[in-house]
């Protein structure tokens, strides 16, 4: 298996954009293109010129880069029935776009060539292998994508190995089987591969959907039974369940099948991270390999044997596809847990100590009232202090307030917040507005520590995440805002829990500020 | 494979909990386990007596139930090594509490055995059959969990056959392959499943981990090679990435393999957001089968076909999980999409009308603004209504204020808010006191409405989500508040985006009572 090669194709930015709340710019669809043609994708599919005009703005972009080792491909169908290739609209537009690669999808279940193109199934082939041609005679590699190939096999073999035979005689450079519904299992991918293949002569491509929970399993049984090219998406994107994840076949192919496919899989996690960034969508903590989950270690039982022996319970080395191992600190956990948390954080605690005991008490507390220190390690730093008595409050509050008005359709908004404290003993009174109440309380605060703490100014504000923890009571229920801050070196994170979203702010960003006086 | 029987296990209350963010009350648990056991699930492991002080609780509250179908387990380990197992207090706990089924995990891997139990091979053994033999003795049923089978086997064959045989032989009900680390390959864990079979003669069960994106994958290879039990969770939670996926295994089982494993399957998607609730874990859209994206066509090609063909682009019909169909509006939509969604709504647009041209013009105009229709099928009503001039404004607003003030840490904290509006040609100025902003806005504005729209109270807020849509700029970011309300009968979500998270949260307020006033 090890001299197999195996290309990657990645339509993240056509199938991917497919999928619910999945939208990228134009701008968004090259830096995407250039981080994954830094990491080593074969192929990148960019759009659909044919069906959305911003896809035609983005090809043009892609013609005046410099691509490193990708190539774009652009993306479209087979001719309409009954017009010659020539006349077709979408296939100009696909040349248009001046792609080294188009790759056209072709139906193959005669249910669908007959009710939903209306033709008859020779007229379809002819299709086929029209396009196929006209393509080629452009100078062009040409990928026939064979869509529901899986579920048109089950119906009439015959007619759907009929189809990619169309296309390859026609020059198709490679042809893709399409499980287009995501419906079809492991055994039979591989068994229909294997038909496919034999029957061409020569290698497939893989495209698979995620519907049954075995998108990438379909992948890796047709790479076992012959193909040579497995099409998917950055982080499953793609319509409804979404695509074949190509974060979890990228790994598992190298680590586990020894079949190279990038150059360097430690940027693995990296662009799993930046796609979403740019996606603006959450990170999956739990997502195989690069979640910030995927190698955290929480059960009392396992966090002891992952101290002892690494490998134990991870079945990779998690620098290998750049993550890392993590000990969550949460009210499952053992004196190991919190130790090692707190040791990461720079304080060496005594095993069975008071201390420790005091320290679990206090976090199960927080707990049950809705804190989570998971992504809080300022907060939890700050826990951790005040129960060993090293904890400096950098001012004492004696009031703060927070004003909005809105005056209507018409007229402006104002957001104002008053903070009364006393720091270094002199007391200090300040008003500042803001954006919003939480923008206007930083400023405010900012203005009466500044005089005092002028390192003040270094630390950012970059995140801002309001969860409801127990929503079901509508606009009563408690509210946690965690803050991300950063000094430009380092990011951290704390958290605030009230009835009052303003309140829980507060104390979000009061930590932020303790926190980073303490590491200074 | 129609004859074959497979019994489900569930361990989302033991194992589930090893998961970053999941933890549950004993009242949750109890709760989750009366769900399983009404959708027919055969086994629920309710947790670890000799691990965690909450679980004991529970098996105290399971003993006092009525269960209809599953049988509750309670989880430990073996004894410990050079002891007697009527010594082992852990082993006295699982007696304790009361369960008819227990389940221990052993060690089965050369490397841990000697390295984390410090024992020898033999010992381990030994272990491993008095434990079986004195819970057999105490007349429960007994099922041995064979931890690290896979990678055990991969390195000493021998020896892992022989700790499963030592917990057969010893009387165990049913040995558990646990592909621990979740790193095996499907083709793997049906080929040593097929030979732990064999080994036994009898029927085995299967525990996967889904590290490798292969969880369902393998536990499906693992049915086919003759496994009778599949081990998993709900929604997958677990430690790391998490347990096979119970929710994809399921549906796969019953309507591709034609193993009946549920009485009634139309409650999975129920089942599966319930769990999550409970969790507090929000639902994942793209979950194969019952996410809310499972069945949800965005691309206009895709919408089109699926018009004319249900089936042709879904794997199966989603009323048998107990999903639905939805068509997505978004920027990426063509006519049919908005026309359909419209259509639910009750509207009868005209195809290529300037009103569709102006409606997918707003929807585009709100998108780039950072609006999110989705979820908010309220404020799509309205901006629908807007278009076709049928929007009715309940009121006029002339102002709103929005007032906190924190007493610091021995006072006290007042949030008001006061409202100035006409509505029905008369001036209303109310003011209200609440839990936060959005709480004292609600309760200001109802003041005002209620003496014209005495319905005013029907409706109540259940759920409030706020979502920073460009978080990178701290806490100056865009704001988008979703909220949903119901009526008792139906819910709704409307959404609302500015700078400012009071003026956000107004807006969703605003469209929750305009479009619940509409709809009367």
């Amino acid at each position: 298996m090890s001299q197999k090669t195996v290309s990657i194709y990645d339509t993240t930015l056509r199938d991917g954009t497919q999928g619910t709340g999945i939208s990228f710019s134009v701008l968004d669809k090259i830096r995407v293109a250039q981080r994954l043609d830094a990491f080593g994708i074969d192929y990148i599919e960019g759009g659909w010129p044919g069906s959305n005009p911003r896809d035609a703005a983005f090809f043009e972009e892609a013609a005046k880069q410099e691509w490193k080792h990708a190539k774009i491909a652009a993306f479209g169908m087979t001719r309409r029935g009954r017009i010659s290739v020539e006349e077709d609209s979408q296939v100009r537009m696909l040349l248009a776009a001046e792609t080294p690669v188009v790759t056209i999808v072709g139906k193959t279940w005669p249910l669908h060539v007959t009710e939903v193109f209306g033709v008859c199934l020779e007229e379809n082939l002819a299709m086929i292998a029209d396009t196929v041609k006209y393509l080629k005679a452009h100078g062009r590699e040409v990928f026939y994508d064979a869509e529901h190939f899986f579920d048109s096999y089950r119906e009439d073999p015959a007619y759907s190995l009929a189809t990619i035979k169309a296309a390859k005689d026609a020059g198709a450079d490679l042809v893709i089987l399409c499980d287009t519904n995501g419906g079809s299992l492991p055994g039979f991918v591989g068994e229909v591969t294997r038909t496919a293949v034999a029957h061409l002569g020569a290698s497939v491509g893989i495209h698979t959907h995620n519907d049954s929970g075995l998108g990438v399993a379909n992948a890796l049984a047709a790479v076992e039974a012959g193909a040579s090219q497995v099409q998917g998406t950055i982080n499953g994107y793609g319509e409804r369940v979404g695509n074949c994840n190509l974060v979890s076949v990228i790994p598992t192919l190298q680590l586990k099948y020894n079949i190279p496919v990038v150059p360097d899989l430690t940027q693995m996690r990296e662009v799993s991270v930046f796609v979403d960034e740019l996606a603006n969508v959450p990170h999956d903590i739990r997502a195989p390999y690069v979640g910030a989950a995927a190698f955290t270690h929480k059960g009392g039982l396992h966090v002891h044997a992952v101290q002892k022996l690494a490998r134990t319970y991870e079945h990779i080395d998690p620098s290998l596809v750049g993550n890392r191992q993590t000990i969550v600190v949460s009210d499952m956990s053992g004196q190991t847990n919190v130790l090692m948390r707190a040791k990461a954080l720079g304080f060496e605690l005594e095993k069975g100590s008071a201390q420790v005991s005091e320290i679990l008490t206090k976090i199960k507390a927080a707990e049950n009232e809705g804190y989570e220190f998971e992504a809080a390690e300022g907060s939890f730093n700050l826990l951790i202090r005040k129960a060993l008595g090293l904890y400096r409050p950098l001012f004492e509050l004696k009031e703060y307030h927070c004003n909005y008005r809105n005056l209507g359709t018409n007229g402006s908004d104002l957001c104002e917040a008053t903070v009364k404290l006393i720091v270094g003993g002199v007391p200090e009174y300040t008003v500042a507005e803001g954006d919003g109440p939480v923008n206007a309380l930083d400023a405010a605060l900012r203005k009466a520590l500044r005089p005092f703490y002028p390192w003040i100014d270094t630390l950012r504000l970059t995140d801002y995440k309001v969860r409801i923890v127990d929503g079901a009571r509508g606009t009563a229920a408690r509210t946690r805002v965690l803050i991300e801050s950063t000094d430009g070196n380092t990011n951290w994170g704390t958290v605030g829990v009230s009835d009052n979203i303003i309140q829980a702010s507060w104390e979000a960003l009061v930590d932020s500020y303790e926190f980073f006086s303490a590491g200074r």
